[in-house]
């Protein structure tokens, strides 16, 4: 009755299984496997355009790989000011980048708005050489808050970037919870919308480790592999990862994983939401609870064996998250604790 | 009539004609010349304990330089969200540490107070190894909206600094206005305070381009000048340079410009506290002022010939720098225009 | 027929066992699973002293972030001017370094003498702050032209470093094949003859993807799983890592895996050294043999389907890498086709 | 009777004179002074094509901003083994290009041959992305061992620059020097020879601390300025920089101090060269002797109060730099004792 994080459940068993059924006899290494080569093709059908795809292990990796590749050491990116990538990588932007900027904005429910940005941008980069040059915009989806950008929204914010000579990027760490929650498609959350390039997870939605930098203006693809090799993320087995991507999106795996979590949390959501002992802190948009409880309601699930983290920077706001494999009792067991009351 | 910024005014004779008296026949390179040799001596005398001193010719430089040395690639700095080493420097400090992070963190007058940064620190660090290691504090002295820290001001935010195990570092481009200001010795001002290190600036004040990093804590000085060099920062005619900084601080000549910038700042900031026509937006305590002009106000003064900024990232503030050698007509001038309403 | 690369090999079946009986239920994420936390007591004991343990899926990043724990920015770190970490990693010293100079020195079979070290620092640095200050020396066993360092030669070096203040860095991606090769054990190649600490690599020897930092002075910890975050390397579900290194040094079966190795390069290496169309260009010790083909065995052998690699940057020297699961057939075959001539 | 190096004589009175006449009255900060913005057409007159100049107080740092401006973080720089940017600027390159790599290539007197570069392009890049991307190449003109380039070696190098798709670099701490040397246009030994961009020093050659970027592919520019900031270079009163730049060009004196020096520099070289106490490692070609002497001749020198220093890495070459501003009386007392031998 874990909901601490959707990194410690285990791996699906069909991903474990795709992953050790590349384990037949020797293959290229450095991605020259058959596995790693057959990314493009599978993603770009996936995506229903054609888009360039780097296999990776790390969500932080794949964000800061790609926002170097469009940010220069004297750019600027601007992100939520919750953003993962501003406040929980540890620099690995600014490392990765050469010392280049975030730009912090506020928003609510972790959400970036156009109009917030067109508003910085106002009047960024009136002090001349002593400020970086816009060169990205980084959203996260869904968001650090649970939230998700619908496909308008991105527009409005790739409409902005484009005016300003900037790219668009998505941290899709919960990406495929945002395709099951809108019911879109992944292009129309991403390249339709004007997203340029995306960091795509599904480590967190039941994969081992398999993240991937999708591109989808692939001019951007030189020396994209070489900052992979640069930063030590190009594995010489390859093919145990791009396995597990081929898998994840065979057969819309990873839409079902996500369901079962998005559909988890909606739960916990909707009980904490008729409950007087806990408020619900933002909505409920994929397979996370971000939720003031009660004590008494705190300490009866906790008694009860529920984990969950309070979320740090806030006055009392607890984050439960929803694995892809959560359990029909458990839901049950938690909505007991809270009506029961 | 320019009030635009104290780093567009000449060079005061007396600096000038140090540099130029530099200038008889040979002297060793890279700062083994007479001059160079000489500062460790003349700014311990000054501060009245052994420091170490780095000449260079750019603050800019001076502060990422000493705060690579406090800050290693994983570790973060705090400081005031208008600090000039996070807003105006280009992410200079990004690139010299590696990729460290600067935290943000607000109070009135682009100060930074104790309390602030300990509240902050309650919940630094508990996503554990994402997030940096605190590793330093910077403080800007007076601060970039014309504010000064008191010594026990000081005082508060160094305890705090050596309870978490991090150094102090102050930002001292116009430290000499600070120390006119308050009427106290430089060592009350730094390490009796608790400052272990900081950049001292000589340019704004009448140098030609003479800044320095000056270590109190001398356990420091390893590496600092390789990290000088690396940055290109080693000048193979340094004494163009030291023989600015003895210039400056003989016979208290430092002290003597800034007493007279920040006496016209003090004029300034005077007649416009009594205009109906102006509100100051800050204190004037060094050679700058924050004031909201009425347009009527601000067209006269315009039309008179003055000359300043509108401050970016707020509504309506105009910034007004009093360089070194202010004249006393265009205080007067001044004075005139603003009663004259 | 495949003596391209022992990154072309399969994961040992008891390796991914181990791997997929990691699998059951939740585990805390981010290296907080029992695996993890088991690391540190393993290898302690297989190295009879108390060691830390890194665990990371790439022996790049290994090398990189053991590096850049032990060499400031403007350091430098001596190593063969073959090593791996010079000619094969893209810059990826100099990237997580912030910079650091690689210093190459020349030396017999890929190994750096003690002798030669010694002179290059004899004039090294005469230049002040225009050289960086030496770091790190950084070898590699078994080195890159299958060569292995003895006890003796290690301790030599690291008698250097001791008196220039310098740190002993190990590459060891191919330690247990030089551990197999001189019949020793593990403390006898690192800390017992001076190696501060290494990058132990398992991947090239039927791990999956399984890497380590190993520090022998543990007073190097701090800050080395921030510089881990920081490049991306921490992740989330580590326990799938752990789990192989736990299982590797289990009843010794990285030493039966590089056993197997090392006795079919020996094989290869015996015949070749007898035939007249061919001339091995360094010793055989390890699992790689480089060898000067005639061009009628070279057609031969590639005609019976037989692979490997010419190397860069020599005159018609080629390599062959007998990997962990080399099939008793394919070395008949080989033996075959070379004194069939 | 100084032959240290060129960075130890006094700056020449009319550079001096421009500095202290630009100290007239206020000027805008941060080089948008009149002095700065004259730069790019008194340069470009002097080059005969639009150029863009960025004006620098270090060699240094013009050479890596300049070479961080065509060079990615995973790009290769080509340069000679002993070219001042790979070893004696403490790794400023690596830093400030975010990690690349300089390739270094051997060749006679410190020249590199349009030979070797071809040579070693062959099997460059062989391993993929293990290697780096050929981004540029870096030619020091006049070279650390006091040798020219002559226009058709420069265009040799450019040709096969421009086959690789890289850009040519010229480290032109002593340009003026070489241009004497050749007799010709300052345009035909750069860009009418395929140099791209270039570091123009002339702090060596009289001035106080100017030096200078120079784009001949002014498509380059974008950026540079902000590589500067970003470097802590942007110097608040740029005008006294900017000023010595023009002063050195005007009427020629740049040709004149470095044809004083190169005349020294000869007439020491022949009388060195008829001695039998000296060997000249290098051919004279600008202001530079590299010359073998014998204990007996060195004793002597040294006796009769000349200086100049042992050459690092080498056996018993001494370095020998004569200056803008060399006596005749100089030149005449070291020939005495010389032929007095």
């Amino acid at each position: 009755m874990n909901f601490r994080s959707d990194n410690e459940a285990p791996v699906a068993p069909e991903i474990l299984h795709a992953l050790c059924n590349a384990n037949g006899g020797d293959a290229p290494s450095y991605g020259a496997d058959r596995w790693s080569l057959a990314l493009d093709e599978a993603f770009s059908e996936c995506f229903e355009t054609p888009v360039h795809v780097l296999p990776l292990v790390s969500g932080t990796a794949g964000n800061v790989i790609a926002l170097s590749q469009v940010c220069p050491p004297y750019g600027a990116v601007f992100c939520h000011d919750e953003a993962h990538v501003l406040v929980d990588e540890c620099g690995a932007f600014e490392f990765y980048s050469g010392g280049a900027k975030l730009i912090p904005l506020a928003g609510d429910h972790a959400k970036l708005a156009a109009a917030t940005l067109e508003d910085r941008l106002g009047w960024f980069g009136v002090k001349g050489d002593h400020e970086p040059i816009p060169a990205a915009v980084s959203i996260t989806q869904g968001t650090e808050y649970g939230a998700v950008y619908r496909p308008d929204e991105i527009a409005a914010i790739s409409t902005v970037c484009r005016a300003h000579g900037m790219r668009l990027h998505m941290d899709g760490a919960r990406f495929a919870n945002a395709l099951v929650s809108l019911g879109v498609a992944p292009a129309d959350l991403t390249w339709r919308a004007g997203v340029d390039l995306m960091t795509l997870g599904f480590t967190k939605n039941g994969a081992l480790a398999a993240e991937a930098v999708v591109l989808f203006d692939t001019d951007l693809v030189a020396g994209l592999s070489r900052r992979r090799m640069k930063g030590g993320h190009l594995l010489s087995k390859m093919r145990y990862v791009s396995s597990q991507l081929l898998a994840c999106i065979e057969h819309g795996r990873w839409l079902d994983f996500a369901g079962r979590a998005n559909a988890g949390a909606a739960r916990l959501g909707r009980c904490l939401a008729t409950s007087s002992e806990a408020a619900l802190a933002h909505p409920v948009e994929i397979n996370e609870v971000f939720v003031r409880l009660d004590d008494a309601l705190d300490r009866r699930l906790r008694d009860a064996g529920f984990d969950y983290y309070p979320w740090p920077g806030t006055e009392g706001v607890s984050r439960l998250v929803v694995p892809w494999n959560v359990a029909d009792e458990d839901l049950r067991a938690f909505e007991a604790v809270v009506s029961g009351a």
